[in-house]
């Protein structure tokens, strides 16, 4: 079953790469598919027509005419390694290959939209944006949370913008959806393209999101100096949460990375704290048997708990309880009350972990998202986003994308690695498969 | 069409997996496949059997029973970050999992499995490898070229290693291969899966090799390096050679992590210097609109231009001429005569590049490639290497792989992606589709 | 006035080091002296005996006879970069240089030097401390607190140990001076050597204390995401809490070194929160400015605030407020009393900061100050800690320095320098004089 | 004995330094000094007058009027990191502490003072220097070489240029000996205020050169790397060239921080590679024991070896021998000759060491050379130089820095560290001390 992108109409314009150095660019057509599944049984039938994905890439023919086309760029939500290189690569790839000259910063998120804030657009340019990828955060600011729909749309016309780019999480690509209905309903040409943030790398359909390998990269040396901080001290245990609010994929491979820790707590796998098989027994037999221990927990994981002590806030499941702190609190009460030694050290490196620059291995990855969002965008297709399926770049409808979260599936081999690495048991306590 | 891996003989013993934390491992059958092809044209049929691998995993049942298993591990060729973290997982894995607890290391390669040299193999033990991936290269040593294939296998029979581990390049490879038919010419039941060990990721069927991530991202460093020495002067230009013998993926990727880079050089694609769009107008041209150039070339490149001009070694095939040099000199004798000031500066950091100690995408990679790799031996496959394929570990014959190498196709994404980010033309001269 | 150090005895022994590579070493008197003060006021009359160190270094004889010799070596308090440095130039130094081959490790601080705790020492090697200086940390960890003195001694007598290494800060260096002096009312024969150890660089007579440059280029890096956070959001402001329990040395070099923080709180300055003058009216002026600010504080400045409000824990004055926590609420507050969007990042880095590897200036000052440290021990001083006085490496007696915490004197350059890169008002506040 | 700094004339300005915070500045007066000597010998006589250095700092009045003053930077010579703290640093402390707006920066050393080259200055503000902390080499670009200094001078008349400062090497701050000369001739009011750079850390009466502690780090990872190669390999030897023409600074150090060097050569110490004693038979018996070697060595060592051998360029002492490849060449060989198996890595990593950004001390310390440059230029004082003395910031006489190069002294504490270190020989034949 294809997955269709929405077009904003035909394609007039032929491609400027056409030009470029005086060969063919590698340009693709709709029909170019990347397959969802590339699993198979032995003896299974292939299905009439297989689920796949459009391939992202140039267009010989676009929809804009470069010349006068206005590009808008928006980032929302929370800081994430890469924002920069995004933005340097559309300014890059909408100047240098298609000579679209008009492109404008929109300043802190969804905020800089609309009128009340009074935040002015800057003007991009390759120069503006040349060292952009040194540095961490974004050049653009960024805000949370919605703003007025209809508001935003008028600002895109009055300031003629035809091609938006939207970097942002769920929420802010949700906002980026009710746009695209908003100037269908007004019959605006406008094409909103969609580049998925999410540090937690919890995007259906995506082999990982941008970010993701710098921030789990600076969350090992989170979780090394844990490490250290726990054998320099009698019965020492170090304590470090990491981002992950649903899915814990950040923990899981910090935790294969750093190969020191002997505990992973994830949103998708419920643990008991007390009772023979739980986490606090078997830290006690850890330390009893090493001297020292290392748990990375991620910010969601064991939410039941807290509730469950009233530990902690209760105001609605938006905001979670401070697992991290909880932990500390019940491991030192626990050793304590038997008169058992420990040092519990906790680290919460969340803001560094996020705004460091992009390593080597993102500026690339945010590179290539960059130009295909640029070729999707030029071509007219809209309410779309780029990804990469399988080391393959895509086209995503938006729509598929925002109804779900990627998990840590704790019966696949990524869970598995993790229990190998650490030695953990597979759960914590008996009732685990009650919520499996 | 499948692509069968070899195997010693029936698994008749019960995977240790079985019992890990109460619950049960994900394991995999030899039916479980990965597809070679995951693209789709619109409308083409399905191949009636597509090409497929094998998944890689455990298995619910093992050929060799773990505590009267020997294994033996073999590091051979180049260094190549990562070749730590590999010994180490195999250690581990075959330690905390299996129950295998006689594993030796054979020192400096292929050498230390042949008597007249006299290295010692070490007994590798999980607290002698403990912090073995916080160091670059191979703590049990390494050696280039062959050795007698007989001795080699006197040695297993000797030491009665039922599995070998051996990690190298395409001719470690080879020798795996002809070691395996020893094995077999003798009615042996020995195990040899290797772990492919390319810094210039050119190894086929495989998304890339363990320890590239790292290297780029090292190499990246040297551009950088290149770019502040090439602004800090007048007509700066910096020279950078990276490794790539025959494919130029370091410099593709550095190049777009950079993305300061002027003209990336590869093997893959023909260039010329003179002539009016040779590579040296284009740098003047270049200099003369921007004031600084840097330039990125893979030690393979441009080897036909070296044989021309008889600058350099034409010892046969075998020995590349140093392209860096050459071209500093050519460079520096286009301007001397045309009386402009230039200042090149040449950097090479190839031994930098390949001994740092692994990142942590390259820490996580090799833990799960090492974990692949004892899956497989220990249930009795051989003749094969452990990859990953499109994001999924598998098990890939070792005469797949070694007939060949994955190079840049210079009409595909990757090399379009470096032409735009650099804004280099497509080629330098009028004859580059002679080659092509 | 010549600062002397005790002695345990004539030197009868001649150096070894004597006969190294067949040259002279650079052998030291008790007369060769480092002086105090080295400013002199144009015209002042230099006075009669000026005060000096003694210089550090090797002497021609040497109290101690090598082959007979048993060292121990014991870290206490919190970690600092360098401990490992520390403990592996120490062996490097008795083994390589003196021929000493019996070092003990004592492990968990002062807890091993006592019975009840039941930690073994560890017999340390050359071997066993080679890779010691790539890791964080203390690898013989280390504790708090004080023990029985009379039980330490007694562990030094059985275990026949004849120099005691002591590296831990004020503390413990009190606890090392009463060491010295129930070895002295025992008429025991035992050297006690301090290296101070204090990531606050808060140590009298010193220039810098080992770690510190570690530690504040850690803290860098933190004051740089903080500088990102806060330029990533509307009226962003970044607050990084440093280490500094009394002196502000971190907070002013990390200020001067990222060169983006707007105001840096220490306990040597008083500052007003409320009115016109103080520090929240202060920081709504720079948010108007410049759209966001970052403020570095020390974990020990503020504390009377904190005790006016009776926001913290008040219990003596041993434990403190957090006052990164107390900033992040009063700042929070005031803004939105006001209707002002703000969004405050708080950062707390001190595990990181201080389990991070020593860097290479580290490497090198602890290995001169392990060098010096055994020196001066094998000559049969004792009661002393080894430093360095304006770049010269100098005997101290333990008496002398424990008495005392450098301090950041916001009369000095340092402080000037301070607020030259901050452009922050000297003070914020009218009362401030009344402290000062 | 005083070292006087030359001056413009009298102070008739009140410094706006007065006003800053409404507290007083540390303002500091010609007669605060900072000796020379700080050692001293027990029961030595004092001199009756010591020498003395003028300390740096503010003064309370000032020569420049700073609305009507004009600043010019200049860069010359080789990178060396720092370069951009420096020219930020002035910038910023001159335009927000004392309200000099008018800031030229002369593009490209020398050159850009002279009209043939047509390199236009480009204005500088803080905003423009913002960021420039993060970058290596110099935002200014540099070149080599003297230029007419008659020419020069003309050029600082026509752009009204009152103060000049200076950041270069020997050859450099020679030409601003000259500059200064010639503004006296012709009687004009011009500061010319310098900056000592020099990577080799070779001036004479100061600590350190700004930039060597970055440089000798980036260095040490080499050293690290030298060290991976050398170990992984049968026989393996690392070799690595470190800049250092005259003085071994940089290797001494790398050495000391890295720990695991064999031997170091450095310019100050002459050696044999031949007979029994020299480096290629001590090489052997390292090898034989350990099975590795690590050698450091300064680009300036050994250079009468090659003279010897004619192995070289012998093209006037100017151009010195690549004594990196010559030592490659030579080990080779001789243990090629013996039929013994080696494998010699060699690395050259100097434009990697000098390219780098400057690290966090050398960020603090640069700010603080600039403040102190710029205290001192608009006082009125020329024809000097800022450097730090024992921890202390001095105005050293440009003619008493530029008539000789610090050196490592064979004698004396830093050497006798590097041989502890390493347990290389004093010296490698019998004839060293025919130079000694």
């Amino acid at each position: 079953m294809a997955q269709p992108i929405a077009s904003l109409g035909p394609c007039l314009f032929p491609s400027p790469l056409r030009h470029i150095g005086g060969t063919e660019a590698p340009f693709k057509t709709d029909g170019d598919r990347v397959l969802f599944e590339h699993r198979a049984a032995g003896h299974s039938e292939a299905p009439s027509e297989p689920v796949s994905f459009e391939e992202a890439g140039p267009r010989a023919s676009i929809f804009f005419d470069p010349p006068r086309t206005t590009v808008g760029i928006v980032t929302c939500g929370g800081l994430c390694p890469g924002l920069n290189d995004i933005i340097r690569g559309i300014v890059n790839q909408c100047t240098y290959q298609y000579g679209i000259t008009r492109i404008l910063g929109f300043r802190y998120g969804y905020e800089g939209l609309v009128q009340p804030y009074g935040h002015t657009p800057v003007v991009l340019k390759p120069e503006s944006v040349a060292q952009a990828h040194n540095f961490g955060g974004t050049m653009l600011g960024s805000s949370r949370g919605e703003q007025d729909i209809g508001a935003m749309v008028d600002t895109l016309e009055d300031m003629k913008v035809d091609i938006l780019f939207v970097i942002g999480g769920d929420g802010t690509l949700r906002g980026a959806a009710t746009i695209v209905k908003e100037i269908d309903r007004r019959g605006l040409k406008k094409s909103v393209v969609g580049i998925p943030k999410t540090i937690d790398n919890d995007i259906m359909y995506l082999d990982k999101s941008f970010g993701f390998e710098t921030a789990f990269a600076e969350a090992v040396q989170a979780v090394k100096c844990a490490y250290i901080e726990a054998t320099g001290a009698v019965n020492g245990v170090g304590l470090v949460k990491l981002m992950g609010r649903d899915s814990g994929f950040i923990a899981c491979y910090a935790a294969l990375a750093g190969s020191n820790v002997d505990f992973v707590l994830i949103p998708e796998v419920r643990f008991c704290l007390d009772g023979p098989r739980g986490l606090l027994e078997m830290l006690r037999y850890r330390l009893a048997k090493r001297g020292s221990a290392v748990i990375v927990v991620s910010e969601g994981a064991g939410q039941d708990l807290m509730d469950a002590t009233g530990a902690t806030d209760a105001s609605g499941n938006q905001r979670y309880g401070d697992v991290g702190l909880f932990l500390k609190d019940r491991i030192s009460t626990f050793f304590k009350d038997r008169r058992i030694e420990t040092n519990v050290k906790y680290i919460d490196p969340s803001y560094i972990v996020r705004s460091v620059p992009a390593n080597a291995q993102d500026n690339v990855y945010c590179s290539r998202l960059a130009q295909g969002a640029v070729h999707a965008a030029v071509a007219g297709k809209t309410g779309m986003l780029v990804g990469r399926w399988h080391g393959s770049f895509v086209n995503l409808p938006l729509d598929l994308v925002i109804h779900g979260r990627r998990k840590v599936d704790p019966r696949h081999e990524l869970w598995h690695s993790v229990l190998e690495s650490t030695g953990q048991p597979a759960n914590f306590c008996e009732i685990v498969s009650a919520r499996d």
